[in-house]
């Protein structure tokens, strides 16, 4: 007997006629003797309406009432499963965030799981019950609904996995596992039988959709083992593992891009120690992440200009931030770009191979990409480009780096 | 300056415009100075989407889940209101049934409640705060969402106006208050400046649909000053008060229809003490309300046939258990008919005015309706008939009663 954590993205729960297939899927692991947790997304296209009417009525929203609204979906999956399994014959209880409860802090709209209390399903599992558990959300120390950001319910599925020490957690979705590069853009894109926690934290950090950074992070430190697999055809998917247990290495295991950036240029700012905190104080205050920064230095020695990336869905609030602040910072001018692309090579291999970044840069240099930004790690290098060369920056560098199937 | 609970149903919070008009009325009633509490139904058309899909994956499904899913709703419209109220200046937080709390029993799909814990509402009173409250759901003691039956809404507004001891509770709807009659079967049917707590929860009981009988219970027994106004005009509707209150009094107020019953007869039972136990004590535990009973003798004198009547969204249910039980009952058949309605005259005045129930029978004997079974209490008169003669019975008694406007 194992214990398993599946977890079913929002086009494996789209209709009632997947609602019931995953039922199905569920009810072999239960037939096989495993005490199972199912982790739910909303159906496909509900996230994005229950969006949509809060920011026709607000576009600078209340995060707390956004998530109050937008989580709904997910309890609608929940319990349509939970009785979906329950025709069946198999034995079911849906829970909510709120109700295990999943601990998370108070950042709303992009909150992050603390803990979980995993008494109440443990003891389901005494009674032979299914666990039936909303991806995406939890319960913030302000008793009230917090949601985990887009793609959060894969997080939830690894915290649940971890909370409940389960010997897998397999997440079913709309592809079959993790790819060298995205397969819509690069048709020679390779499926990877297995790769370590950290590139696939990379990976999902710069962009590949296939699942949430956080959802990784969580899987390295509890070392969850976990697999992607595809709900709608039995093949074997992608295993995320200690580095260890992968035997075969490539210099880089994929290429990663996002078009989820926006670049905000500051003009002019006086070259003083502080500034970047007057810059970046209120954005963090604000929950606005920062990715790339560069800070030039402007042709008259005393002010300098300063460039940096967020997500494009948080450029009008940052704006805004910068706005009020700006007799605090003290700036000529703010240069807004939403057209920017981030593109990223990853592989632990680059620990022991030098030369990775400069085939990056002559192979964009031969494509006639100019780079806005550079930055890397010890198994990643990121550049920021125009996003209008985006597929063909990715499929270059997949060909550069001998990734092509 | 008072404290004002105002509700909103499915039809005044229909889609975006709407919820932004009810952020302007809440405006109006904050502006004057008053603290107000908003109760709101879910965007109308939308629970009617989530019963159907708990339906569809199983006609006999779990109460807990389709509560899990049916109550989400609410909670979509508590926080789109609340943000369509921050956009206009007007603070607000939204509140779930969970987490004021609204604490109910644990009779899921028609739990009643049991009381509510203001403190955290009347503490954002202070704060200068209005508080939009999901209606139409509590927590149970399982720790598990409830819901409170269709039209649930006005119970949790009432409620809500009786925890908080407001000085009103507005009933904001798509009709402009309460009728004589049904407006859309009667033409000239009038619209009641006053009706007593004990009228209109008869009214309500017997099938008006303007208001859920339990709202009118707890308004009656909490004293609460209730109206039922429109949504969409500036018009008095009806307040819902003390009989002293009212100066004119017709003996019969309104007359009342429901379409929403089925009929069981339970054929040759045998006629012996403990016998009526025995066919309703399980249908109570299964949580179905009997309304109009009456017991035959049958020709042989051993053995005797009861009727009786309950909600038809339950007939499947009910016979279900009926069949379940049939040995312990011993019964030679079972006769279900979902083809009746009940039709009722209320009125304070019937207490000193004989004759009320004879006027009944006389009208719809002269239309040659058949009367299938009949009650009475101090303040009413029903009698079931076949469902078709509904609006000619209606008319009919309208007519007879002088209720004609």
């Amino acid at each position: 007997m194992a214990r398993i954590v599946m977890k079913f993205g929002g086009t494996s729960v789209a209709d009632l006629d997947r609602i019931r297939n995953v039922a199905q899927r569920v009810k072999r692991e239960v037939d096989a003797g495993h005490q199972v947790a199912v982790v739910v997304s909303a159906m496909s296209g509900v996230t994005n309406q229950l969006v949509d009417w809060v920011r026709q009525l607000d576009p600078l929203h209340d995060a707390r009432e956004y998530d109050t609204v937008v989580a709904t979906g997910e309890q609608v999956t929940a319990g349509l499963t939970a009785i979906a399994l329950q025709t069946i014959g198999v034995p079911a209880r849906s829970w909510t965030g709120w109700q295990i409860p999943i601990h998370t802090d108070d950042m709303h709209g992009k909150a992050r799981i603390k803990g979980i209390d995993a008494a109440a399903i443990e003891s389901r599992f005494e009674q032979g019950m299914v666990a039936v558990v909303t991806g995406f959300q939890g319960l913030g120390s302000d008793n009230r609904v917090t949601t985990l950001g887009r793609g959060g319910s894969d997080t939830s599925a690894v915290a649940v996995a971890a909370g409940l020490k389960a010997d897998r957690c397999d997440i079913y979705t709309d592809v079959d596992g993790v790819y060298t590069a995205d397969p819509r853009i690069v048709a020679r894109a390779r499926k990877l039988d297995r790769i370590s926690y950290e590139e696939m934290f990379e990976l999902a950090s710069l962009g590949s959709k296939v699942l949430q950074t956080r959802s990784v992070e969580i899987a390295m430190n509890h070392r969850v083992r976990l697999a992607v697999l595809s709900s709608f055809k039995d093949l074997p998917g992608t295993l995320i593992c200690d580095e260890d247990e992968i035997v075969e290495h490539h210099v880089v295991s994929g290429i990663a891009h996002s078009r989820d950036e926006a670049k905000i240029t500051v003009l002019k700012v006086a070259d003083r120690p502080g500034i970047a905190a007057s810059v970046f104080g209120p954005l963090a205050d604000a929950g606005i992440n920062v990715d790339m920064i560069v800070q030039n230095i402007s042709p008259d020695g005393s002010s300098t200009d300063m460039t940096f990336t967020i997500g494009r869905t948080d450029l009008e609030r940052a704006l805004k931030v910068l706005e009020t602040n700006r007799a605090e910072i003290g700036y000529a001018d703010l240069r807004p770009d939403a057209t920017v692309a981030k593109i990223s090579v990853v592989g632990v291999g680059m620990r022991s191979h030098a030369g990775v970044a400069l085939t990056m840069f002559r192979t964009l240099a031969a494509e006639r990409i100019n780079i806005q930004l550079i930055t890397t790690s010890e198994i990643k290098v990121s550049i920021l480009i125009d996003e209008k060369y985006t597929e063909l920056a990715v499929r270059a560098l997949h060909t550069a780096y001998g990734l092509d199937g």
